[in-house]
């Protein structure tokens, strides 16, 4: 029965059980995580074997003779070049390989443009007064925080279901000069799992800006992170720009953080030879180079880039069983009762989750005082700021199944107590 | 027979015997490189056993649990902190452990400070106008170059023979306020191997400087790196600065670059705890964390910092020869002739030469022409400007002995060219 047709009574009785259910629960002194889009131990074991790959000094030598040890190298190695360009489906030179971590390379490139703008002529942004981002939401938490920590006003733009609303980014970017790029986690989007259509790519590289000197950040962090055996498929935008004869619009992220380790792994930047060749003429002021080694014991591994493909099968194999816990649960207890919507997406690290309006960061509270950590309601948007306090981002692969078992059934009666206090103050 | 009591005969004929070794060692055709302060291969190889200490899964946890593959620990892993806390002489809260590269964390802590301040209540250095900041030259050039792209002016401060020109320093940092900082290699400086003196290091502790937001970066890159039995000693900038009651005056910076590996080290910063809580909240939105695995690699690696410290000894004893054949040489083929200064530094990377005034880039286009590459002259001085045409700096460390031989003897058969030419020129 759906809980909107309830009497007060049943209501009254509903929410009674639910509580009760919810009291047992707090009873077990749980301590559980949900709350990122970490690894679970399992995924990280399937890497083990890169961490004695590179095992000797002769192991160190790359396959052009540079010496991984040294100095030198500053946009990567040759071999890891290799591994990953077709990931992005780049050239060489069209790619620049850092450090352990794409966020890191995300706020830098921002910081530069802001102390040094995105080409040669243009003007630093932080000479351009008041400067806007649009945030396709809801979102990732940790791109909103560089927005907000450098004083970027942040404009929020619905996620739809082929990518973010189009309609009102073109209105958008085409009408203020002052907003200067955008954030896209194209494919399985965090936290929707939302991959952008060839429609949406068509017209991102078709973007009037009013802005000369704006850019796309796209953040490709789930593009081999699929969990059916019929993944999504994302056109190239790099591609789509060099048509659009505007190749310097977009600048394209990703990392090994969650294919090999979120705590080691190699992080990179992808865009036109006129984008790479200007941020690799700031980097260089900044690093003689970043961990080459850490980039051989990638290459070697994984050996080529089909071999990280079959890789990632493995990771589906641990990471798919835990979103069915979640999405069966849901489907079981929440579904009859009408009183949210959520994403059962083909990729990525999460279920977004919309409830009641009003009703997610009550949600989240219940659930960290039985013992289990949510993200944050209202993370998933600009300033922490849910308008309508719904969405809640779940993300189910760091808990070990049994463990999952049990978050998700917490979670499934807060949000069942939740509900029913809300339809209740109504009544 | 020095060169200026010769006459113009005797000069002629020096010169032409000068000429003709020159033209000899053209004919070998070389290719030798001691531009960089670069490892040689034979160093690199002392650290083989790091690249497989962390072998298994198991391996990868730290001594406190932490799962050194997964996401977190902003600041690096409690292993890692404990073996390098006593490297800078600090505890474990006024250490950060970050990536691969120093002059990256020294990079990014300007940027920060450029776009944020040096602290919570000062302005943004962006919103300073014109800023300033003091160089003790011959200096490191990659952090001239930072400078030089933020657009700082820089202002060039003479090296003595127990630090920087304190007296000048002390007047220019009490007058301008725009004066926001200095750089300081403080432990066997790049080039000229001083070590500053106890005096030199509480004066710097003691500064009066106009601008409240002064920071010293004391960049220790050279602080385990002795060539002889009986180190320099520095004393403790942060120990004094706290004594003086101006804790947050400093941070300090080091790296692994030259123990371990060049390319794939471990670099830190260090600080009060004051600002190194600042630095980290500014961190944790760029980063979720640095390569933990590679601090792991390092902290199992070395044991301790007394393990860190004997293994230093196997680095001198590959290095210190390198130093001595080009000593050698240029005692033997430059001191009699009264031509040229040069340093005899008891630790750090590199000989500073001062050749006759304008002199020396025709000396280093002369190696350049016969195949040795030398730092550029001038590069030791802000905006690569050396006022005299004086100094050049020596990188014996990368090439093995039996090339550096040569490349010395090259090097000091230039000089003699180089000189007899410049006197030539005013007979």
């Amino acid at each position: 029965m759906m809980l909107s047709e309830m009497s007060k009574e049943e209501l009254l009785a509903f929410k009674d059980e639910a509580k009760k259910k919810y009291d047992d629960f707090k009873a077990k002194g749980l301590t559980l995580n949900m709350a990122r889009g970490k690894p679970s131990s399992e995924q990280l074991d399937l890497t083990f074997g890169m961490l004695t790959v590179v095992k000797d000094s002769e192991d160190c030598i790359d396959e052009d003779g540079t010496d991984c040890r040294n100095y030198g190298g500053l946009d990567g190695i040759s071999s890891a070049k290799k591994l990953f360009a077709p990931m992005l489906g780049v050239s060489s030179e069209e790619l620049v390989i850092c450090g352990n971590s794409s966020l890191n390379v995300m706020y830098d490139t921002i910081a530069k443009y802001l102390l040094f703008g995105v080409d040669k002529e243009s003007k630093p942004w932080r000479d351009c007064g008041k400067i806007k981002w649009l945030c396709p939401c809801p979102g990732y938490d940790r791109h909103f925080l560089i927005c907000e920590s450098f004083g970027i006003e942040m404009i929020p733009v619905p996620m739809l279901n082929d990518g973010p609303d189009m309609d009102m980014i073109e209105k958008l970017a085409a009408e203020d000069e002052s907003i200067k790029g955008i954030w896209c986690v194209p494919m399985y989007a965090n936290p929707t799992g939302v991959t952008y259509s060839d429609e949406v790519v068509r017209r991102f590289a078709a973007l009037k800006t009013k802005a000369a000197d704006f850019r796309i950040f796209w953040d490709n962090a789930y593009c081999m992170h699929h969990l059916t055996d019929t993944p999504d498929r994302l056109l190239n935008i790099l591609d789509e720009c060099k048509k659009a004869g505007c190749p310097d619009k977009v600048v394209m992220f990703a990392s090994t953080s969650k294919i090999t380790y979120a705590g080691g792994g190699v992080a990179m930047a992808a865009a036109s030879v006129n984008n790479v060749n200007y941020l690799k003429s700031l980097m260089t002021v900044q690093t003689i180079g970043f961990d080459k080694i850490n980039q051989l014991r990638h290459a070697k591994f994984f050996g080529s880039f089909e071999g990280m493909i079959e890789h990632m099968k493995k990771h589906k194999e641990i990471v798919a069983p835990r979103f069915r816990v979640v999405l069966d649960t849901l489907d079981k207890e929440i579904a009859p009762l009408g009183i949210a919507r959520w994403t059962k997406p083909n990729g990525g690290y999460f279920i977004s989750f919309d409830a009641m309006e009003g009703c997610a960061k009550r949600i989240v509270s219940l659930c960290k005082e039985a013992g289990v950590v949510l993200t944050g309601a209202g993370a998933t948007f600009p300033y922490g700021k849910d308008p309508k306090d719904s969405n809640i981002r779940i993300a189910p692969t760091y808990p070990p199944v049994e463990e999952l078992v049990l978050a998700a059934d917490l979670f499934a009666t807060a949000v069942k107590l939740a509900s029913a206090e809300k339809l209740l103050a109504n009544k």
